[in-house]
């Protein structure tokens, strides 16, 4: 990545001075996976004539998969509808389906009328499943071998498959009905003795997936039984695809910003490089619920305001419940979304992680209350207020990890993200809690304070 | 997942009714992988039971590779020093790294001493290797072939490999000083002549990794080119080792939980399950550095006391203020850490996407600026409290937008994690400036809001 920035100046001034035979070369020197982010450097016309000469020589399909999802359309604009089917054609299923979303919808039909009929049925199969379902991720080009199959001709099917295809790691054995019975990893194959049926090679009741499994299953099967390819069946057990760990490990890094993102309240679309309008858009919702939580501890202050105005001091000191209990709560919150994402807690099991988190934040409540009792104290000189501001921080910490730990498990309970959210609520709850809690009690002390 | 706590009220009913061989029945005929979360609800003296009787039919290796880390020590207090070596001895270099460094320091040079001397040389060198580097990652066991070897030789050093040892996805072309050549994966060998050399099957020029590169780098690399396995070589470019992808699985689900909970101000060891007292331990200091940095902002307010006393009405709408803009700028901090992390972003291309950040922050800011002006107007009945809101907002979010950027970049330049702390730099940051501005232009305002 270092020389992205280098390669692209070059590529750009060979394009600028019509030396396109050069341009084609250094392309075709590179990794496919370094052609993506070299294309994202140029202007939209640039980009054209790019891709143009890749598609003659038939390396546009394995870089347009590589390129950044925004830039498409632009490059859909530059290329005809003849040979964007003969792309679309080349590509794996799932990469097909991805970009097939973003193509311009008027053009859908026609291109896609010009795909062979195979691939096209197969698209309109897969449109079929849910969103981030198994059925969309899988790939259709695998081994599927008999029970009895002997070993040898297992590696003479692998022999007259696609020669680049490298991906052949496992291959699946069936029935006469096409159901899973077992897969042979391709290591095991090479070691076998040629006459050895595929019914002693197999390692039988293999882990495999439905097809409108979410993703974010398939991400934890793949990772708990360290597999290198899941089989993706349908609700009879017969074999209909495969997805590779590769694919795996983009769902994964998809997941985990996901998950960081909707604890910001951010939209998964929302990415470093897109458009600064299209962040407006996406962001603005979430402000604008942000504000009207914030107007909501507004108000409950405003309830305060005859003790305010007898003791402004304790408006000092209301950044500090705030700020204390909202970043209790995140903290919370923060560990308990995690442990769901990976799969290690269950809603059964939650009742021992809320009581774990409670326990830490009335332990961090009393420590950070001393400490910030005192300082109140030594600043202000009212041992009353320190006193105040003890007790309120670590009743606020305490429901603080409540909340944190409670509503992550609540919203998966109920079937929804349990990120999407959880902060605005956890943090609005233990502000109004918080401010509450000191300013009322700071009321029931007044002439203590004042 | 579903059915673990079933297993393991049947497994411990075993367990206490002496049904040993039952028990050891049970646990043969699951996965590895499934046997650690059973075993985590186990009591102490029923796991060491358990880890006795997997012992003794040498299945404990691969189980207490999937055990939570927490129970090892527990597990390790069971065992003899024989059997651990034994045990040791079956893992591969990184699970046995991994196992070794929760061994009492006490316990480790006698374990150590009775492992066999190339598996002690092995763990020694791999020791020597910073924490979370490739070289403490790698596995040792890879076939190294020659250029001028024949394909069927190379087959035939696969079938001289351990058996169950089905991570073989590429061999490795090596020079006479051991120098990595090339790669064959291992699909290309089986569809090869028997008398093709390996120089005319492998791909050459590899993606590799130096031992010393952290892991977070051998993530990126492997996802970014779609690799199954990464050698990892020396200063010399010799082949040392191998990182599988299920390896890469784990290090990008580290990675991940690492950003997520470092912008909490967690640490990766707090986990949902690990004992409250560890939790403590781990949040209080972070939890101690926000306490002062709200305290910072209670006394920033301090200043503005005589402000206040003169109008109450201004504290209502400080949570607002902080609100607004914490969130704003932890906004743009997620976008730009996740960017950071994944490697989409450079210190270089920084600028545009700051640029990017601060425009979204003053449309956004402008949009609900407006907003809370209007609504404190209708509520207090005074336009210039609207107006000293809607300039607030506005500012105090471009601040955030520009601190929520750059801190994370800053960071990142200076060679430092650009998740830690970022969070309460910004929040502390934007509530100082949105305090200062709030109650400052309300100062100077003071006889039209009274």
């Amino acid at each position: 990545m270092a020389n992205t920035q280098e390669t692209t100046r070059i590529l750009r001034r060979l394009l600028a001075s019509g030396m396109n035979a050069r341009a084609e070369r250094l392309l075709a020197r590179m990794r496919p996976a370094d052609r993506g982010p070299l294309l994202s450097g140029l202007t939209p016309p640039e980009l054209r004539t790019v891709i143009d000469l890749l598609a003659e020589n038939e390396r546009a399909a394995s870089t347009l998969r590589e390129l950044p999802p925004e830039l498409l359309p632009e490059v859909f604009d530059a290329l005809g509808d003849e040979r964007l089917a003969q792309i679309l054609t080349r590509l794996q299923l799932d990469d097909r389906l991805e970009l097939v979303e973003w193509l311009d919808p008027e053009r859908r039909d026609p291109v896609l009328r010009l795909l062979p009929a195979v691939e096209r049925l197969e698209l309109g199969k897969a449109e079929r499943y849910p969103p981030d379902s198994a059925g969309r991720a899988m790939i259709t080009s695998f081994v599927a071998l008999e029970e009895d199959t002997p070993a040898q001709e297992a590696i003479e099917r692998i022999r007259q498959g696609a020669p680049d295809d490298e991906t052949v790691l496992y291959l699946y054995v069936v029935d006469d009905k096409f159901r899973l019975r077992g897969t042979i990893p391709i290591r095991r194959l090479v070691a076998a003795r040629p006459d050895r049926p595929c019914s002693e090679l197999m390692v039988s009741d293999p882990i495999s997936v439905r097809a409108d499994a979410d993703q974010e299953e398939v991400a934890q099967l793949v990772g708990r039984y360290n597999l290198l390819a899941i089989p993706v069946v349908d609700l009879e057990d017969r074999l209909l695809g495969v997805i590779t760990v590769d694919d795996v490990i983009e769902v994964i890094h998809e997941e985990a910003t996901e998950d960081i993102y909707h604890m910001a309240g951010l939209s998964d679309e929302d990415r470093v490089f897109s458009p600064a309008r299209h962040a407006v858009r996406k962001r603005l919702p979430w402000m604008m619920l942000n504000l009207g939580a914030t107007f909501l501890a507004a108000w409950v202050i405003g309830l305060f305001e005859r003790t305010l105005e007898e003791t402004v001091v304790l408006a000092f000191f209301m950044p500090v419940v705030a700020g204390m209990g909202g970043n209790g709560g995140i903290q919370s919150l923060t560990v308990i979304t995690r442990a769901i994402a990976l799969g290690e807690i269950e809603f059964s099991s939650g009742l021992r992680a809320v009581g774990k988190e409670v326990t830490v934040a009335i332990v961090i409540g009393a420590i950070t209350g001393i400490a910030s009792g005192f300082m109140a104290y030594f600043w202000q000189g009212n041992a009353y207020l320190g006193a105040i501001l003890f007790v309120t921080l670590m009743a606020t910490m305490a429901v603080a990890g409540v909340l944190g730990a409670a509503i992550p498990l609540l919203l998966q309970a109920l079937d929804q993200d349990p990120a999407v959210g959880s902060g605005v609520f956890v943090t609005t709850l233990t502000d109004i809690f918080g401010f509450t809690a000191f300013l009322g009690i700071g009321t029931l002390l007044l002439d203590r304070l004042a």
